[in-house]
C-alpha cells in the first residue's frame, strides 16, 4: 500500500493549520522539504509526507496539539528520528507529525536506583553519553541511533538482548497523552509493581497508535566490570547456529551474540573498513567480572570449537569493541551500498531457538534461489534473525520478488511457533501478518484501541485495522 | 468491605444453577462446605462464598460456562488454589466459582526452547517436579504453591525475582477465554517479538477481571551448575538493607536476597525447628558456575563485614538449602502462630532500592508504636518488604489498628516513588491505593476493561471499579 493507493487519506482543515502556525510559530511548518524528511523512514515504501510537522517542547505543549488535532479529527503521527523498518511514521492517511526531538532533556539519573528518565526526544547515543562517568549504562541498541520514546514505542530490542532484554523489560513506566487530553503516568520507580493492568506494557510497543509518549523511565545496568568481544568464523551457518544454541541452553549468560552471513561480512569489511573473513561469522560480547568474563569465554570457545569454529580474535580493548560493534551496528547501511541507489527491504522473524538452524536453513534456499542479492544477518541469541534484501525500489519485479520472499519467510516462522516481527514492528507494512499471527487476539487489539482512541486520532492505519 | 456490606450482591439465577448442574453432573456443586472453601484466601477478609462451583477439565469448557453466564449476567470468579491475600477469590458480588484444579496437565515441556505450556490449574511445586531430570527449572516462587494461572493473574513474584524477574517477565503467552466466549492466544513461543499490543503482560496482572486463563506458557531455566545459600546476621535492619543496596548497585546476579527481622526469625524457629540467632538477618543465593558463585558469595561477605554481618552460615548442599527456603517460604504461617486464632494482614509496598532503608527504618516507628505484634520480611533485593500484622478478626480495634498502619505504610511508599502492592495486587483490599498510586490511569484501566468485558461478568469489583 503507498499513500497514493489510501482510500482515507484526507486533507488537514485549513484551520487547524492556521491554528497551529498561530500557536507554534517556527515550530510549525509545512515547508515541502521537511514534510519529505519526516514522510520517510529506513524501509523501502514510498515517501508519505504529512500536512504539517510541529515540534512540542513539553507536554503540555502536547496537549494542546492533540486537543487541537482532535477537534479537527486530524491524524497525529508521533515521530522520534525516523528510522523505522515498517513505514511507522508515514502519513499515509495525512495528518500532523508531532516531531519530538525538541523534548530532548535527561530529566534525572538516580545512580543509586539504577534508572533515569528522560524526555521522548533523547536518543540512546545521548543517554549513554550522559551516563558515561556514573558508572552505569544503558543497553538497549537498536543498530539507528532511535530516540528513547520511539524505542520504546517499537518495543525495540537489538544486541544486548540476549541479555538484558528488550525496551518490554526495560521501560518502568511512560508519562502518556491521551487522544481526550488527559496526562496519564503508567509506573513508578520500583522494580516491581503488582498495581492493576501494565499499562506500561501496552503502550512498550503501541507504535503511537494509543497515546503520545512524552516521558519515559528506564532501568540502568552498573558497567560491567570486564567486558570482551570476540569473532569466530565457522564453516557453515548451520555450524554458527548450534553454536549459539548450545551457548544458550548452557545458561551461559552472553551479553552479545550476533550471526553475520559471509555477504554481510563482505559488506561490512568494505564499509568500515575491516579486514574479517567473508565466511559465517559470530560476533561475542560476555560481561561480568574479570573471571566470570574468562570462564564464559572459555566455554563458549569450547562449544565453537566443536563446531568448527576457528580464527577466534579476541578484542578486549574498549576502541577494538567500539569499531566491531559499529561494524555489527552499521551491517545494514552496509548491505545498502552492496546496490547503489538501491534500498533493502528487511525481514524480522524471530522462532524458538530449536527451530533456529532449520528456519535459517531453509530462508538460504530462498536466497540461493532468488534472483535478489540478500545479506543474513541477526540477533541469533534470541532467535531473532533479518534478511536484508537488496531492491530497486522502482522495480516492481524486484518489490514483487522481496514481497515473495518475505512472506516465505514470515509463513516459516509462523508455523514454527515464532513471530513475524522480532523487533521491527506491524507499521503498516505487516498488517496482514499480524492476522496470521495472533488471529482473533487482533481483536481483542482493536476493542482496545477504539477504547482509547475512539476517533483514531494516533498514527491511523498502523498496527490495527481501525476506521475510528 | 465484606459480602454483607455489598450493595450490589446479587443471587445466580436458578436457572443458570439447573443448567449448569444438568450439564456438569458432579463437576458442578452448590454444597456449603465447598463453597465456603472457596470464598476465602489468606487474608484476614470475611468469608464470601460462591453462589456455586463448577470444576472444567477444558478450555472449551470453560467456555461453555463463560456463555451461559453471559447469558444470565453472572460473575464469574476463577480460582486456583485460594492462596491470594488481598480478597482477588471472594465472591463480594455472588456468582459462579470457577475452580481451575482440574485443568492441571503439563502439556509441553520444550528443553531445547527453556518454555513450557501447562494448563491453568498446575501448580509451581507440580511443574518444577515434572521437570526435576529435564536439567531446568521455573524460578518464581510466592511464598504458596499457587497455580501458574493464578501466579499470572496476579502478576506474583517471590525470591528469586531479584535475578530472574516476576511472572511479567516469564509468561511468554496465554490461552484467554474472552468473556463473548471467543478463545485467543496472546503470544507465540519465540523470545521476543514486537507484533502489536501486549495482550500477555496485559493479562499478567489483570486478576481475572478481564478474561479467563486456562494455559499458560512459561519461560524456564537451566538449573544452575552450583548453587550455594548463606544466611548472615545483622546488628540492626538498617545495616542488612545497607548490604543488599550494594550488591544490587555492584550488579553482583544474587539470586535471592531476603531479609527477615528479629520477631519473623522467633516465628520461623518456633515454626521449622530451627535454631537461627534471633536478630535481623539475610538469607542469600547465589547461582551460577561454582568458580562464579564463590567469587559472588566473596563480595557479599565482604560487604556484609562491613555493615557488621557476623554468623556467616553457608548452605551447599540440598537438603539444607531447601530447608532454609521452606522456611523462609513460610514465615507468613509461622507468623500467624504468634497469635493463636489470629489472621495476619500482610502489607506489600515495594520502593526504589535507594529510599528501601528510609522507608523500612520509618516503618520500624510504626510498629514500635503500635499495640499490634508485626513481623518485617521481604524481598529486599527488589525493594519489597511485608509486614505480617497479627490481628485477631473479630476485633474491630485490631481491624481499625491494622488499616491505619497499612495506611501509613502505602503513603510512605507512594510519597517515595513505589508502590502499594509489589507482588500481592489490588484485589478488592486495594481499590483507593490504586487510586492513589495511578490517578488518572485508573481512567484508562476501566476504559480497557469495559471495551474487553462490556457486562461485567469477570471477578467483579476487582483491580477496577466498574458497574457494567
Amino acid at each position: 500500500m503507498n499513500r497514493a493507493e489510501s482510500p482515507l487519506r484526507a486533507s488537514c482543515p485549513p484551520a487547524l493549520i492556521d491554528a497551529l502556525r498561530a500557536r507554534f510559530g517556527e515550530r510549525f511548518t509545512t515547508s515541502p522539504a521537511i514534510r519529505e524528511h519526516h514522510g520517510k523512514d529506513e524501509s523501502a515504501f514510498p515517501i508519505a509526507p504529512p500536512d504539517a510537522v510541529v515540534f512540542p517542547q513539553s507536554t503540555d505543549e502536547a496537549v494542546e496539539i492533540v486537543k487541537r488535532c482532535a477537534a479537527h479529527n486530524t491524524n497525529i503521527i508521533p515521530y522520534g528520528v525516523g528510522t523505522s523498518l515498517e513505514g511507522h511514521v508515514l502519513a499515509i492517511h495525512g495528518g500532523i507529525c508531532m516531531d519530538m526531538s525538541r523534548m530532548n532533556s535527561i530529566l534525572a539519573v538516580n545512580v543509586d536506583d539504577l534508572d533515569c528518565t528522560v524526555q521522548a526526544g533523547v536518543t540512546r547515543k545521548q543517554l549513554n553519553q550522559h551516563l558515561q562517568h556514573t558508572g552505569l549504562f544503558f543497553p538497549i541498541d537498536p543498530g539507528a541511533d532511535a530516540t528513547l520514546a520511539g524505542m520504546a514505542a517499537t518495543r525495540a530490542s537489538g544486541t544486548n538482548a540476549v541479555r538484558y532484554g528488550t525496551m518490554r523489560e526495560n521501560v518502568l513506566g511512560l508519562t502518556v497523552v491521551m487522544a481526550d487530553g488527559r496526562i496519564i503516568k503508567t509506573g513508578g520507580r520500583s522494580r516491581k509493581s503488582a498495581a492493576g493492568y501494565d499499562l506500561t506494557r501496552l503502550f512498550v510497543g503501541s507504535e503511537g497508535t494509543l497515546g503520545l509518549i512524552t516521558e519515559v523511565t528506564l532501568r540502568l545496568y552498573p558497567q560491567p566490570e570486564a567486558v570482551s568481544a570476540a569473532t569466530c568464523t565457522f564453516p557453515s551457518v548451520d555450524a554458527a547456529v548450534c553454536t549459539v544454541i548450545q551457548t544458550i541452553q548452557l545458561g551461559v549468560p552472553i551479553a552479545r551474540c550476533e550471526l553475520l552471513d559471509a555477504l554481510t561480512i563482505k559488506a561490512v569489511n568494505n564499509h568500515s573498513k575491516l579486514g574479517l573473513r567473508e565466511a559465517p561469522m559470530l560476533f561475542c560480547e560476555f560481561h561480568g567480572t574479570a573471571a566470570s568474563v574468562a570462564e564464559q569465554a572459555k566455554t563458549v570457545q569450547t562449544i565453537a570449537k566443536e563446531q568448527g569454529g576457528m580464527d577466534f580474535e579476541w578484542a578486549t580493548k574498549q576502541e577494538e569493541r567500539t569499531r566491531l560493534w559499529q561494524a555489527r551496528h552499521d551491517a545494514y547501511p552496509a548491505c545498502l551500498r552492496l546496490k547503489p541507489g538501491g534500498r533493502a527491504m528487511s525481514t524480522d522473524v524471530c522462532v524458538p531457538i530449536s527451530r533456529l538452524a532449520e528456519c535459517i536453513a531453509d530462508t538460504n534456499k530462498d536466497v540461493q534461489a532468488s534472483p535478489l542479492q540478500m545479506a543474513l544477518f541477526g540477533h541469533v541469541g534470541d532467535g531473532n534473525f533479518h534478511l536484508a534484501i537488496m531492491i530497486d525500489p522502482n522495480n516492481p519485479q524486484d518489490l514483487e520478488e522481496s514481497e515473495r520472499i518475505n512472506h516465505r519467510v514470515v509463513a516459516r516462522a509462523l508455523a514454527m511457533g515464532g513471530t513475524c516481527t522480532g523487533e521491527h514492528g506491524i507499521g503498516f507494512g505487516k498488517l496482514d501478518f499480524l492476522d496470521a499471527e495472533h488471529g482473533d487476539a487482533v481483536m481483542v487489539m482493536q476493542a482496545i484501541k477504539q477504547s482509547l482512541d475512539p476517533q483514531n486520532l494516533f498514527n491511523r492505519g498502523k498496527v490495527v485495522r481501525y476506521a475510528g
